[in-house]
């Protein structure tokens, strides 16, 4: 793990600028009150970027510098670019963390990542969440006991289509009778993916104590990866071919 | 499993054209060769499709009547129509197979299931490739000793950059030095995925009895899945809420 | 998969027994309402094996003539023999299958198949479960919807302290805020096991026609393995190996 | 990660002493090669122990301080304690890491770890290997190329009776023709796994810098757990439960 983690929080930032009762809950923005929560932090350095922005925020520069980045979308997946889009994957897989919080489940870039839909069962009531704890010894779950709990979130179920997740941390219990698998790790490429289910742009949850050391432990775990140089990939034997004849090569690869 | 496979055996059908070293090992195409070896076999329907059709020879009518998809690519990937990538992609996450052989890890459909790279190392020499058996008790190496030989193959080797697979199935030894993950399984969406490593367009290796054992035990296991009915996902509350005032949908997922 | 899937359904047989109020739900035991839910479908030889017979019921003889074998117990799992256990530890890892019930999560092969505590949380007042088909391409859940629902079962609750699942089927919900692992799938040798939660000896679980269903097709599920025929350990070189000294062998392995 | 990561170096000891061509490779031992390799990495705390010492020198009080056990056995496994063996193991599960070298793939602690026979094909010539790296992110390839090569090793090859490892690192080539899952993690309770294959006593493998970096971060990988505190068992409902009579609890857990 890098000294410092370099965050990039991405926001669409449309909710909060269109709907009032969402701008009373997250005046500066979702983006503003993830990356307050992890400065609070040691060894963390983080800026935001929104869709509005040239190149939705996300330049090749600042992906550059970027170790992890967090996404949160809901209403505007279909305005990022796919430049952009194509330009993230390819930082994942090089190596980038990326966390996506909650209906970022359907962004495109979660999506790419994954090859599945990513569909799920929802219900915006705002009902009761508790998130338990699946797997004990997991870094993301540092500090927490063996649940948490929101009072008011909204109702993400099953059957959730992702792959099989290469760990799953968490799974939540909901009010009105749904499960959901709401922590879940890949890897893809040489980068980590964290996909974290709360964060309903109605209510407060990116300010709850717990949902902010998990998303700092998120950021830690997903920039803990190292990166073996590549090789050219056509390679030559290593051990002695006595073949009488070389093949000739019908078509480059 | 259905009573009856049915399967589409798809290829570019490229190579053979253009290379007369090519159409010396398969005079009617790659596709031919394992339709063919799968006729043989109890329980299927077979069929074949190729490039130069109409969409690619993967119509949606096409699509719909088959369980089990062979995809065989090479000198161009990036002819086959994005649409048809789409819809054979649909496909697959609704539950339909696909066996995604050599250098088609590169194809359009595997890479948007996997959402990686798929990129790996590879040599093309003509050596000595040993598959082993890593999951003996797995459905696809049902009448397989512990490894089978080829005596002349084209070299893959790791690091091959793909998910973790859900089933690692064969892992093969190369003369030159080098080791490949040859045989991998998925589940994606409700359809399976099986990659596997054999079959450069030089060598008769779809003509093995081995190999086209394996190639049937395949299409059995990509067409043993189930199917449950899609359900609304904006759902009701199953237990009863009390909830005092209903939260305003800001906006529609 | 074999034609006829011969099934061992045990149990231990003492609930019955010595409560009665078990003995009005099950008058002749768990396993013959396991046995005769199992005998109304087509292709399974059905037997029951009970702790107080002897060798537990779980002779070598019985044990080569079984392809999957199910297991409940709950208050005698010290009782059951050491030698058995170790039989039947055999038995699954050269590939009959294992599906163990509710409670025998605690049960001393399960546990030595595992590896860990298997401990969990549990309470038993009787209260809603929900099981929720996590993976809905799976055999296991053919003929299901997206859910299925006992009105009165025993909680138990995460954190489960089993290794990771190779297939996650179900997760339950419970009506006291609690989730659960419900149906989970390991390859152990050539052996399939699938640990399956409801069945509290108190209610009529397994009278209920989905769970009738689900153990169906976990027993053909199980039943479903090929197995290759062993090779002597010690291995010659199957490639030449031009070593200008052979190093002694310090120990016999 | 504690600052200090305690690491308890454990080898039964024998074959340095018995075999002349041993002693002359690892005068003092192989636990003080790897003890020695593991000193000069900063943030290591390191003890020896040995299976000739009071309680195979791994009493509860020296188990209490180690963060991670290394196990090196071959020709002594049936002299360790079962006492010993199933306090380790708890120790483990509680979250003590644990790295299994070698032929310790066949050690009481490792099979009871696993479930399975933890079998697998050998042959003791003395040959090439070369370990592929197959996860390139992760912690314990760091620092490493695409493979590391060992001029002589004894030849391990698949098919490794394990449980489907939660994370595969390096998979071996052999000179000989085979291959084998070299670097394999599991998770085990709060505990980390990991098997390292290389390490025969004849050969000075222990001595080289990249499998001395690799020994290194594999330690500070197995000791990066958190670790939840336990909850009592049986618990009380966290939601209201309207439930008319109360079950009799008719035999305890």
């Amino acid at each position: 793990m890098p000294a410092t983690v370099n965050v990039t929080v991405w926001n669409e930032f449309v909710h909060e600028r269109e709907h009032e009762e969402v701008r009373r809950v997250y005046p500066e923005g979702i983006h503003k009150a993830i990356a307050s929560s992890l400065e609070k932090e040691k060894g963390f350095k983080v800026r935001t970027a929104t869709l509005d922005q040239a190149e939705n925020g996300l330049t090749q520069a600042i992906l550059d510098e970027t170790d992890v980045l967090f996404w949160w979308g809901h209403m505007a997946h279909d305005k990022v670019l796919d430049e952009v889009v194509a330009r993230v994957k390819k930082r994942v897989l090089e190596g980038m963390g990326l966390v996506v919080l909650h209906s970022g489940h359907y962004s495109k870039i979660f999506r790419a990542l994954m090859g599945t839909t990513c569909s799920l069962k929802w219900r915006q009531t705002g009902e009761k969440e508790r998130l338990w704890v699946i797997n004990r010894s997991h870094p993301i779950v540092a500090g927490l006991g063996e649940y948490i709990e929101l009072p008011r979130e909204e109702m993400y179920g099953e059957c959730f289509d992702i792959p099989s997740p290469d760990e799953l941390v968490f799974v939540s219990w909901f009010q009105g009778g749904e499960v959901f698998r709401s922590g879940c790790c890949w890897n893809r490429g040489n980068g980590r993916v964290f996909y974290f289910r709360p964060g309903h742009e109605s209510f407060p949850t990116y300010y709850d104590p717990q949902i902010c050391s998990i998303l700092a432990n998120a950021a830690r775990w997903a920039a803990a990866t190292v990166r073996i140089a590549d090789i050219c990939p056509n390679s030559p034997p290593l051990e002695p071919l006595a073949v009488s004849e070389k093949v000739r090569e019908p078509g480059a690869k």
